[in-house]
């Protein structure tokens, strides 16, 4: 509660600078948590439509708390739930996708010179039964509503903005003043609090621009954009013309690759299905062709869930002539920069820093943007802070 | 959560009785006491529309998790909020009426061979706001469920049955098996948790038999049926024909009583207008006439609430002749019964009671089918003691 009374006066603070406002919360500290935990004691097979049911009341309470709270501080206003707020998804239970945002009622709401309080993370499919957007939810919530009003958005979190890599890390990282859409979405762990990268892609989808910044932190110089490259221009966020943005790091993955794969694209197909059954998200996917016609797929996956998947394919008929090659441990190490189209050598310069500095890199994946490479766990560090060093992050 | 599932458990063997069915939950143990808690701590003043929303996360809750602990019996259930299963209410937050069910949805459920498990007290008026239906909410909604599907209905409490009198004062109380939807509103306190006036009134209005019973016990033959008194008759249930059915008691109550009123009506208008606004119910009320034109009002209400009234009594110009004389520390006692109606020398037979135990009655007020007289507290129990057993209660 002590949490809800600093927001709400961060918010009256923050509201005598604009004309009209509206606050997406999601649900207070370990609420959505506790609301699992007790679905769970409830029964071991969870329906996933009730279970939306009873994480809706997550946000629904602190939205009203939150408009109390306001209330008592002199600014007006009035809480809504993601259906109010005319959130329609489409139908798929705990991790629903936005259809549709009707945002009558909020416009109606703020016009009155209120605040709307929006509940994020919920909306309401079209047989009109409660859902969630899943992970991320609230930011996109917010980005909904904001690229709906044609206004900006800012989304707030427990660190003040991003760096250009892990600070935990490399302490010398350098915090970055504003980073492309493109960026944001290639690499999405800058040392800051993730923003779901569809919340991004919103985003960039309607020219929204965002802002991360540190909860109840008014001093805006400290935090990120997060915008188009000519916005970034435009405002004259574009500090020094860098080549390399930032660097984002994943921990333990797995490395799978696929041999003797027929080139008719079934088993890859069964396999890419397979993952999206089991919920992974997979990166760095390459695919090289054999002498022989057949070809060679690989793609990382975190560890856990690559176990899940390699017990999966084993069973797999299309499977039994296919070779399932697995490497665990490997760290991925990738570096962002919209810069890097225009600066040349970019890839050789990260070739000649890894192998001077005597890491073996396993895989190499590159974008218009970026260039990922996987390395052993134990090389890890001194290949970040090697790479931080050569392309000064 | 080891009610839910023992709800739950008691759900799936009722069912088996029946071919479709509806259950209606409220808030779990002290969940809304603690939900109020939270919106004191987010300020002085809560704004009711957020209550409302903050307290209908309750049942939201309840249905959520007693739908999975059904699903997982092998029960198909699907939970309802306020707002799916129809209810459309005024717009007085925190104490709305229901203007309208369109039960659709819940039949639909019901249709599919499914439990609608629906979310008590709660609805959307018609700006398509929350609110909560107040005190006995969840009864309401059960009864106008059963009312618009032509269903009985069962309400499940802590106590087994309704009781001639409060078992905890007269330990030889009888069980009611049968009382009007009538008696039952003149007297809402026989022993049993309170079943809300309106929740009776509705199930009269449509004819709905009512049956009260302690939660989780199977063994109907224990609980109290509310219904016409034609249906105690077809069914047999009117075991003897007895003039007075139970006693009702209310304690700590003040008698007000308003002498030199002018005739013309208006200060009493005024009078009951204040009590309204306070939110007070009185009981009890006759008006005389006097000698001298001017009438005699009077009536009662809670010993707190009244404090509440003088105050705002005296501050009323048009009160500035009026005589406001209050008494405190009184108990009211109710006898009631549709056979008094039939039965002569009711009230003859309850005068001659109390005057035989010496107990000093004040203020009586009678109506068709109701006999109320207010002794001392102190006086209370004698009272009681004695009335009970001239009536064989």
């Amino acid at each position: 509660m002590e949490k809800i009374q600093a927001v709400a006066k961060h918010i009256a603070e923050v509201k005598k600078d604009y004309d009209g406002m509206v606050v997406v919360a999601s649900a207070m500290g370990q609420t959505t948590d506790k609301l699992i935990g007790m679905a769970k004691q409830a029964g071991d097979h969870i329906p996933k439509r009730e279970l939306d049911v009873l994480l809706a009341t997550g946000e629904q309470q602190t939205v009203a708390l939150l408009a109390i709270a306001l209330e008592n501080l002199g600014v007006e206003a009035q809480s809504m739930t993601g259906f109010q707020s005319g959130f329609v998804t489409n139908k798929y239970h705990t991790n629903a996708k936005i259809k549709e945002i009707n945002t009558e009622r909020v416009e109606e709401i703020v016009g009155s010179g209120k605040v709307a309080v929006v509940a994020g993370f919920q909306g309401l499919n079209e047989d009109g039964d409660l859902t969630t957007l899943g992970r991320g939810g609230s930011d996109m919530t917010a980005v909904g509503i904001a690229a709906h009003l044609g206004w900006d958005c800012e989304l707030y979190t427990t660190t003040d903005c991003m760096y250009t890599v892990d600070p935990d890390l490399y302490p010398q990282a350098k915090p970055i003043k504003a980073i492309t859409y493109e960026e944001m979405m290639e690499v999405t762990n800058l040392g800051a609090d993730k923003i779901e990268t569809r919340a991004v892609e919103m985003a960039k989808k309607y020219n929204v621009k965002l802002f991360l910044g540190k909860s109840l932190e008014r001093d805006k110089s400290k935090g990120t954009y997060i915008m188009s490259k000519e916005m970034i221009i435009n405002e004259n966020l574009l500090v020094e013309d860098m080549p390399i943005t930032g660097m984002g790091i994943q921990d333990e993955i797995s490395i799978f690759t696929l041999r003797n794969v027929p080139a008719d694209g079934k088993a890859v197909a069964e396999c890419f299905n397979s993952l999206g059954e089991l919920d992974i998200n997979v990166d760095m996917i390459s695919q090289q062709m054999a002498a022989d016609g057949t070809c060679t797929v690989s793609f990382s996956c975190g560890i856990e869930q690559g176990k899940a998947l390699a017990a999966e394919l084993e069973k797999k008929p299309a499977f039994a002539d296919i070779q399932v090659g697995r490497e665990g441990d490997l760290a991925m190490i990738s570096l962002v920069g919209v810069g890097m189209a225009t600066h040349s050598g970019v890839a050789s310069k990260v070739f000649q820093v890894l192998a001077e500095n005597d890491v073996r890199y396993y895989h190499i994946t590159t974008s218009e943007i970026s260039i990922s490479v996987t390395v052993e766990m134990e090389q890890k560090l001194k290949a970040a802070i090697a790479l931080c060093r050569a392309f000064h992050l």
